[in-house]
């Protein structure tokens, strides 16, 4: 494809995304697709000659879009809020087009450097210390990775220089909750710690990791001859935004020199609002933490915010130096593959750059409030409506609801449950995520798309119920 | 931003990136920036307010394109081709623009079947069994850990659902070639095999790892209580694109049980040509395999497609399965979530699918043909030409050359050598990156940029000779 057939299809491409997106909503939320569908409408051989860009397109809307769920819909409410920002949607285009590396310094320094400046910029919006040293990862699965093996490496003094994992003497844990995300459980695996040292510390009725408890386990495994070596604290637990006091842990794991990693990723853009700071009080205690741009802020997916207050620690952990990536600049530049698991980058640094300018601090805070508000306001008509209960405290914008009819308990009230978002989910009218609290189901309302408004909650809750009292709303 | 201010901003961006590739050629290849510069050149702190889109496209004229390397010039010949070719380029856009996310299937159907698809094409456009099954990763380094995981865990039998690999009696080791790339050893670092247990298998005068000398030290290891449990082939390496003998190392690896994985990120690209496919006679019995479209293909980074013979166990060593990810439709769709680390994932499909519709294979065959053609002719030139030397043999599109003036040897060379890639890549007019081989520097050609043509490859010729007679090439 030439410069100037890009022009003209690239065109085209940008008149179809702004009317996806201006009439979004009018769509399914959830793609309607069977198992097997999109893929049936393809040909299993790979194109032997070019095709013309119109045939492209043409797959696009009729074999590509009705199999896809709609994560940018005002009535999306599923998972998390995953706002690709349109500001930063073009950031990312520049990124494409450009279709630079950064596997150094030198093979593209604007990569690397304002990759720094927004990490910088994005600290002192979250209100951190510069203390602070960020990058940019693709997910918080990899950050949360990247923690643990800082973690054990620490406590192993650089194992992975000699015989690794393999050759210490006491095994190392690691302490999580039973509400830490799967993210975390999976990274310690990956580690090599094994299930077995992997600890679920117990959490209160608000679902927030018990620092007395962290503190009397670590205690017995020490007396056992373990090794106590990370503790993960949660800002906002996936299933009902918990919060795990970081204070409180951040004692526990001073006292017994365990490497503190914070996963906030979906709630850490929260804490661009001063009011909701307080939620990970004795933050600049932990060793490392994460938040997700991608979530809830509006970066474009994927990108991750890793910040480390002991960058030499992880650049230790993770530099490999062979001679084909020296330059002359060494020493005097970072290097951002030292500083985790891929060597080739992206230029991602510009879609959080496009979309901080575009929307200024002042933007982001007044959305982020927007949803705040809604979120509030769909509790407190969940609390105040007879057989309808709010399962969880509500401090940032997820609502755990749950409907109990009279008389329906325990394995039927999960069935109910589940039911009833089945059928506002396959209505197509709104989407939601059920999950288990405390071992029941119960269904997760995540406000926060983009476009979602205060019409939009409404519209939500009163499907809510009509789904809950039994109908079996029609398509969209 | 609205979709209508997206539509007129975004317009200006085609037609911005659509000048910059058409006239790219005429930027020096080289960023010619200092370090710490366009890190000063903004501000330090985040906006507070939204700024216009035109403060923000200056800003990428003005402080960004003269920090950028341009990975996309007809003279870039370092590193290796990350071709983003346009057509692929759209295909991200689109991706960009849906901003959908592929946690399970039913969180974008389109997302998970498309990806099955193209793994599919590719998989039959490589000359591939239908025994391998195909996910795209962001990158070969990831790729190589997920390898090394499932082999640590076939090895253990799955030690990471019990005390890890900290509870195994034996020591692990893994075998490569001091050609393999960096990415190898830390992969099996991070895995916690510890750097003892990493073996640099002794290679042969074209640099290919030699199977007798693998034999040998697998045994040894074996005889001395260790227990082997992988070996990394490279199907081109990055110095010099060597070809590690597949066919020879399955033999070995059979015989001991060691997982093989080959590693062929930048020369996979070159088996969608028939004529090249017995570089890596043996393939089919390796357990696991990645290449790069990202490198000489032309999709777009990130795109590393990663093959398995047996998903089924990697998805045993990577599955998670919290209440909120699962879905009435597991069990009968793939949950690609469980190939990799990251939980959420890009419609990463839709770049390869737009490059393989929009070139055909016979499109992108011909163009690699082209790139051989021209790597052939430098080649030849160099090797006819005296006091130049070809540094190691040119099966693919890699060129490692050394000037030798008379009596200039061993350290003196170096620098010689050092100094005449210097001069070439600070002109401006071209870019080369040296590397160690055996010892000594070379400098290597990496011929394959997609708007490279024989005519870039003579000036090139002609402008490293000058640089080595000691000519300092004004910029270009
Ligand atoms: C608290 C928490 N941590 C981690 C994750 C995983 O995020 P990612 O997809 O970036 O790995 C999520 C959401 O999916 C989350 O809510
Ligand atoms: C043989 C080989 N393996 C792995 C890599 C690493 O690639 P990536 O940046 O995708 O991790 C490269 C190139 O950089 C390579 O040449």
């Amino acid at each position: 494809m030439t410069p100037d057939e890009f022009r003209a299809h690239g065109h085209r491409l940008i008149d179809w995304l702004a009317d996806y997106r201006a009439g979004v909503a009018a769509r399914p939320v959830i793609s309607q697709t069977e198992p097997g569908q999109v893929k049936a409408a393809l040909p299993a051989e790979p194109p032997a000659e070019p095709e013309p860009f119109d045939a492209v397109l043409a797959d696009l809307d009729r074999v590509v879009m009705p199999g896809v769920t709609h994560w940018q819909h005002p009535r999306f409410f599923g998972y998390f809020p995953s706002n690709a920002a349109l500001a930063s949607v073009l950031g990312d285009l520049v990124s494409t087009g450009l279709g630079v590396i950064g596997l150094n310094w030198q093979a593209s320094p604007a990569l690397t450097e304002l990759e720094e400046v927004v990490c910088g910029w994005m600290r002192q919006a979250l209100g951190m210390s510069p203390a602070w040293s960020g990058v940019i990862q693709d997910t918080a699965s990899t950050g949360s990775l990247l923690a643990l093996l800082c973690a054990r490496e620490r406590t192993t003094n650089f194992s992975l220089a000699r015989g690794g994992l393999q050759a210490e003497p006491k095994p190392l844990t690691v302490y999580v909750s039973a509400q830490s995300h799967s993210s975390v459980e999976k990274a310690a695996l990956l580690a090599g710690f094994g299930r077995e040292n992997v600890r679920a510390v117990p959490h209160d009725d608000a679902f927030a990791l018990r620092p007395d408890a962290l503190a009397a386990m670590v205690a017995a495994d020490a007396a056992a001859g373990k090794r106590p070596c990370a503790v993960v604290a949660t800002t906002g637990t996936t299933a009902s935004t918990a919060l795990d006091p970081i204070a409180g842990i951040a004692e526990v794991a001073a006292r017994h020199q365990l490497w503190l990693h914070v996963d906030a990723a979906m709630a850490g853009s929260a804490m661009i609002l001063p009011e909701c700071r307080w939620m990970w009080d004795g933050i600049e205690r932990a060793d490392t933490l994460l938040l997700n741009p991608h979530k809830w802020l509006g970066a474009v997916f994927d990108c991750s915010l890793f910040y480390t207050r002991d960058p030499d620690h992880l650049i230790r952990v993770m530099s490999t130096n062979p001679s084909y990536l020296r330059t002359a600049a060494d020493g005097r530049v970072t290097n951002y593959r030292d500083w985790g698991v891929p060597l080739g980058r992206r230029f991602r640094a510009l879609k959080l750059w496009f979309l901080l300018r575009s929307e200024g601090l002042s933007g982001l805070q007044a959305r982020l409030r927007r949803d705040l508000d809604n979120a509030r306001w769909l509790a407190d008509q969940v609390r105040v409506t007879p057989h309808w209960r709010v399962a969880a405290p509500v401090p940032l914008q997820t609502v755990c609801v749950v409907h109990e009819p009279p008389g329906v308990t325990g394995e039927a009230l999960d069935a109910h449950t589940r039911a009833w978002a089945e059928r506002v989910n396959r209505s197509g009218r709104a989407y939601l995520t059920p999950a288990t609290l405390g071992g029941r189901w119960v269904v997760r309302v995540s406000v926060g798309a983009e476009q979602t408004t205060r019409a939009d909650v409404e519209a939500l809750w009163a499907l809510v119920r009509s789904a809950a009292a039994g109908d079996a709303p029609g398509l969209a």
